[in-house]
């Protein structure tokens, strides 16, 4: 698989051709029982070193990568610059470089700005992956999406995705487009107009401003979150307005395809974009997505740092 | 022992039997001396993940659990939700289910509200460890002070124990009642009027009002703090006049059996509640106490998560 | 090597010999190439607890020991008691001491008051090793420069190092000139007459408060931040007007020998004590210097810790 992939970074999802978003699925499918075992434990990293580099406060994520890589035996460091010497003036750039010279392996970088991981990862040895750069790509959140989607439906392509939400200012939509686009899936976007990137149809993909036309035979319905943090008053429904017009309802959810999975990159905001019925019905695979998410980020560090001897387990 | 112990997680030592108890504290009995060893490291937990969820800081409980999962082999993980998602707005239930499904063993959580475990623990598969629920419980706290009592007195039964401080706020003399009593101690609670538990007595505790009384013959002094960040503004007396009606020093201390030993939870704070040269003294075992917290943490942690075949080691 | 550093501890330079200093040197050797293998990891200090106990934040030298502490196999623990119980009233010793009942086997401390460590290691068995106290010493900064310097320059006795900057606050300067005078290097120290200490000339090093003529035929030339935060109004230049007096650029460089190493303990405030074409240029060591780092500490880690049977690795 790792034939396929020959990439030293995994930086973004565009660009990415089906072929290697498929060997990094396979390869987490190798994984994903691991974290199922009674020893939830593999040698494949031991000796490796992964530093978790994140500018910007996150559980899930954060925790995810750490519990891959020390699934995978590797010596795993968190660091959070918000405590650190950011304070004294250093930019990402200098903090990278000073990392690069301590010889990790992977550095996993969360950072708010956008493309900031583009300038960085040409200039160091280790291992790059993105873990959520500004408004532009969240691969890994992609991948364990389309990981999920593959486990439940048995393939991508052909399916009708439908996105909701905050499509401007998320990386997980953009990231989501390029994937699903690649594996051949319909993908359809739906949000207020204010909310949806001006180029969204020329992603290939279908722009909605209402939600129950997006919603009319969709296989897989994803909603995102309003990102409060980044609209800058721009455009700010109140959760009320924004939940009467685009929450996902029960009712909501019959317009499409009765075997639907409901999926959502958390945090959820219940009552908000999700209604608590739908967020933790039977549709709902948003769990089975934070499960998957340990199985792809093992496999992509397998991918990016193993040596080529080490081989995934085989499936249990 | 762990055929007593039949619990899935440990969320209080209220409703434990003296039989469960004294399993836990024969368990930390094996583990003691593996802190001592040069190699402090067994492979019990090898290949399990242990997640310290803290939504209060602690340094002291925090890290014992984290050394506590180390020594055993486990992964540790800690999160502190106060820099993480909950700022996003994310629950206790919501970040727990998101936890639970990377599939940790066990979940040591703090969390400031008393009683939010038992609404958490029966929905998760991992194992559930209250390292403090608010003013509820602190279990493990009342398993290592009877611990260090056992390893000096040679038993619990029939001594006679006084808990002195701000007890309607505090959740380790919660735990410490309800383990004394099921261990057949006395017990004895003193503290100022407004900070005694109206129901104390019912508890099968006897209360007094000033110190004296409380401390004479007694076999174990456990001295608390005041919580002042839980007291709002209700009965705030001054730390001078707290210290000078119920702080312990040496002549009170001579109130009590001569082989007395003094205790505190920590953190101490030497000239409020306790004098320095008592805090410090021949009789006190405070880091006796803390020591003891090791041995325990590992006890609990293999008790819940260790697989059937593991047994603690053989005592040095 | 280890016959010859007999001591307990690291808290200084100031008064180890030239032999002791170089057995570390010798060490550092040993363990320099572990970082590079492609298992960065030996089985040293397995079953030993190495704490991080951090009260200034510091991404690059917690980093390091935690990096060093783990590619020796040590269970590393971190801890920084901003978010902790030190907000509760808790000291430094008493944080100390409770954390000795843990019984680790080395505690790394950073914290602001100089000469903090002197009174609280005496009174722990575990070692203990000064990773930057106040303004007085950072003694494994200054063994990782020896360490760098001795590397390129084959040697430190009879070298020409200017050090400029803020002298007086820099516990690195400090570090520094005890170690290069134990190993027979000339210093020279350049700086604002408002930054240079009063007793600088009774260390034996040559003073000057221009940067021109120290530079002259200096082997060596270590630049150094000015510490905003210890200056507390007395005498604070723009950075535009430091830089044009003490700012290191190329012009000034070629004032020194034409190998001069340049060098800088972190974080580069680039446009303000060095021009960035230095910083980044062919005559700069700084990212040596931090990869030194984690080679320094291992050795340090072992020296302190490793049973006696454990000699360093053979070099690849």
């Amino acid at each position: 698989m790792r034939r396929v992939f020959q990439r030293r970074h995994l930086l973004g999802i565009e660009g990415m051709s089906g072929a290697e978003i498929v060997a990094i699925l396979d390869a987490a499918e190798s994984f994903f029982d691991v974290s199922r075992r009674s020893v939830r434990k593999v040698p494949t990293l031991r000796g490796k070193t992964v530093i978790n580099l994140f500018f910007e406060a996150s559980t899930r994520t954060r925790t995810s990568f750490e519990l891959a890589g020390k699934r995978l035996s590797a010596d795993v460091i968190n660091i959070s610059p918000s405590t650190s010497s950011t304070t004294k003036g250093e930019g990402l750039l200098d903090t990278v470089q000073n990392l690069q010279a301590m010889q990790p392996d992977v550095l996993v970088i969360r950072h708010g700005a956008s493309g900031a991981l583009h300038h960085v990862a040409p200039r160091v040895r280790a291992a790059v992956v993105n873990a959520g750069d500004g408004m532009h790509e969240h691969p890994t959140q992609a991948l364990l999406d389309a990981f999920t989607i593959r486990r439940q439906k048995g393939k991508v392509e052909g399916l009708t995705v439908t996105i909701c939400g905050d499509i401007l200012h998320s990386r997980v939509a953009r990231s989501n487009v390029h994937l699903l686009k690649a594996l051949g899936a319909q993908v359809r976007l739906a949000g207020p107009r204010t909310l949806l990137p001006a180029a969204a149809a020329s992603l290939g993909a279908e722009v909605f401003h209402r939600l129950e036309p997006a919603l009319e035979g969709a296989d897989v319905v994803m909603m995102l979150r309003i990102q409060r943090e980044r609209l800058q008053g721009a455009f700010l429904p109140t959760s009320r307005e924004y939940s009467r017009v685009f929450g996902l309802n029960a009712a909501r959810l019959r317009l499409a395809r009765p075997d639907a999975m409901v999926m959502h990159p958390g945090p959820v905001n219940r009552g908000v974009e999700i209604d608590p019925a739908v967020a933790d019905g039977e549709q709902s695979v948003i769990l089975d997505q934070v499960e998957a998410g340990v199985a792809v980020r093992m496999a992509v560090l397998w991918m990016l740092a193993a040596e080529p001897s080490e081989a995934p387990p085989a499936a249990g």
